[in-house]
């Protein structure tokens, strides 16, 4: 087994849950790695010798993003929707259904190659595990194809078959649900790590959410919701009590649905893409750090609501919008990404863990916020080689 | 002199000024350019033939950024102030002086590499025609290398002695406002083609304003000001009076300013890289739109209030924060970034002007908004060539 010194790494961003700093970040560092994993980490001046030798010439070494929310799977592409928006018009959840139609018609091999441009797109801004939702199927062939679709290129797989319901069962939800709760099920699960349900006033409510998440742990899928995102409801405390791993968006949060974050330790997963490329009000994550509640950022990219790729960008908004600072922001999208996908080998950059890191240009991590739009993102390794 | 003609445009933005819409755009368009020149514009099926032949793939051609205002000419970097602020401290201009010291500090070729590092990092990201202004230097030695520098990367070099008052004239701004129109001036002149002032509440006034643009005039120099960027002032008055091609800011601005900068037709610069990153409040474009003033969008890239250097950053704040559209923020960064340097080579593709332009991995110019953050620029060409 092969092993490379990094070395010429200005600040090194372990994540070191052990270290007296968030990120454990070592300045005049180096790293080596063995394998597809993490050897060693530590002062430049104490490293060991590799077979081989990388001089990252002053730069900052970060973990890779964990991005913990997309929907990459779909067809089409909704600008003129975005245009209109940003004219003026208002965000409406129907616009899915552009998409659902899209989506069904393109075959297989346009959907593959379509998320495989994504991924590398996103692969190039420094992400390096990605969680991908189905949602715009809606039909039991077209949620299925489309996890097997996500499947290529990802283990954390979501069947979001509860994302909207489909113009087809607009005047019978209750068959709807019957159905993703029954053969769509069926069909998703053997390619679906997890269950996610939009639960929202105009998608799903409390007690269909609960339905849909229930059949999908009898399925041994685990729950996660996207609540609270367009207006208060009952889905950030339904994810508390179920004790999810992690419940996304959380724009619109009573003080119940804060402290019930904190007590169940449910990671609350801001999605700041969305409300930049929606113009609504950003999450308040100074609020939910300063109660307690574990915060993680992901860029939720699909066609309608939020289309960026980008969390430098994420991080940028999250410091610029959400009351986070620079370090707080790339914890969320790393470590605290990870734990929201029930992920410990990554996210991080200590000794064991998987070696999938980034290379700025620039010498700290400060710079993903201080140099908000420019590509940063150097180099990127996965599972121990670059990309 | 040899000819390529470009096919595979899903949207070709020509800024014409001629055309029916803002952009001038093409559908599966074609456009041959010939030595450094656009020749030949139209729709794919009408092209002439050309000695080379590149396919683009669908993908959207748009003329090069124009970013008529930066400063590129600096040492060291401000991430640690940037963090501070992000944390609640407010924007202080002394901190300017931090750079200033570094600056002075640094060789030439030290000035030089970072200068053709960050020009480098802007052509990446679409821009092909840079405004670089002095102002880090503040003594006559300083400027004037400072300018030489720029000089060596751009004709759009603009003198900004008048950037603050540095700290060794602390207790005589009117001694140094004389070393800016003497000595200095005529150091920095050779090397400049436009002239100046941070016209602002802690910098200059709008008396010393005139008298340094006054002083600039008579050695040649075009004017322009940053103005009103930090509360209301006399700074985009004098630029109408004086008929300034542009002046920059304009975040600040009452009824009397929108009316004389309609009235002159001076551009008024709008730079919101600079409101994202230091939590300002962003100008109005929709209201100076409206109005009947010209509008362009830059970068302002300094190490201080803002260190991006992203155009396509701009364009997606513009419409996220400023109420522009997208077509109107594409064409105030291109076409009327151009005319606020008093270009007319550059900022179209139409026959005859400058092949500089960009290949975005998008269909269309709306991407640029619609897909924010997300490195869209797939190629640049500057002159006729590839870069
Ligand atoms: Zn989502
Ligand atoms: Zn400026």
């Amino acid at each position: 087994m092969s092993s490379t010194l990094i070395t010429g790494i200005a600040e090194l961003v372990t994540n070191d849950p052990d270290a007296d700093d968030l990120l454990g970040a070592i300045a005049d560092a180096a790293l080596v790695v063995e394998g597809a994993k993490v050897a060693w980490v530590g002062r430049a001046i104490d490293a060991p010798e590799a077979d081989e030798r990388l001089d990252v010439g002053g730069r900052a070494v970060l973990p890779g993003f964990v991005d913990s929310h997309s929907h990459l799977v779909f067809a089409g592409d909704r600008a003129a929707e975005f245009a209109a928006r940003m004219a003026g018009e208002s965000y409406a959840a129907g616009g899915i259904r552009t998409t659902v139609a899209a989506t069904r018609a393109a075959t297989d091999e346009q959907l593959t190659s379509h998320v495989a441009r994504l991924v590398a797109e996103m692969r190039r801004q420094g992400t390096t595990t990605v969680e991908i939702k189905s949602g715009y199927g809606l039909s039991t062939h077209d949620e299925a194809r489309s996890l097997a679709v996500a499947r290529q290129f990802t283990e954390e797989t979501t069947f979001l078959g509860a994302h909207v319901v489909p113009a087809d069962h607009a005047d019978d939800p209750a068959a709807y649900v019957d159905l993703v709760t029954g053969p769509m099920l069926d069909a998703a699960a053997p390619y679906a790590r997890w269950i996610d349900v939009f639960c929202e006033r105009g998608a799903f409510d409390g007690d269909q959410a609960r339905t849909v998440l229930a059949a999908g742990a009898a399925k041994g899928l685990r729950g996660r919701l996207h609540a609270n995102q367009l207006g208060p409801g009952p889905g950030v405390r339904l994810a508390a009590e179920l004790g999810l791993t992690a419940v996304d968006h959380c724009t619109y949060l009573e003080d119940a649905d804060v402290d019930a974050l904190r007590d169940s330790g449910t990671i609350a997963t801001l999605l700041p893409g969305v409300e930049f490329s929606t113009r609504q009000p950003y999450p308040d994550a100074r609020r939910l750090l300063d109660a307690g509640v574990r915060v993680a950022i992901a860029s939720d990219c699909n066609p309608g609501s939020c289309f960026t790729s980008s969390l430098p960008l994420c991080v940028a908004l999250a410091v610029r919008e959400m009351g986070m600072t620079p370090a707080e922001a790339v914890h969320a999208a790393t470590a605290t990404g990870a734990r929201a996908l029930d992920r410990d080998d990554v996210g991080a950059l200590t000794v064991g863990k998987r070696a999938d890191l980034m290379v700025l240009d620039a010498p700290s991590h400060v710079h993903l916020a201080y140099r908000p739009g420019v590509p940063l993102v150097q180099q990127v390794w996965q599972g121990g080689r670059p990309v």
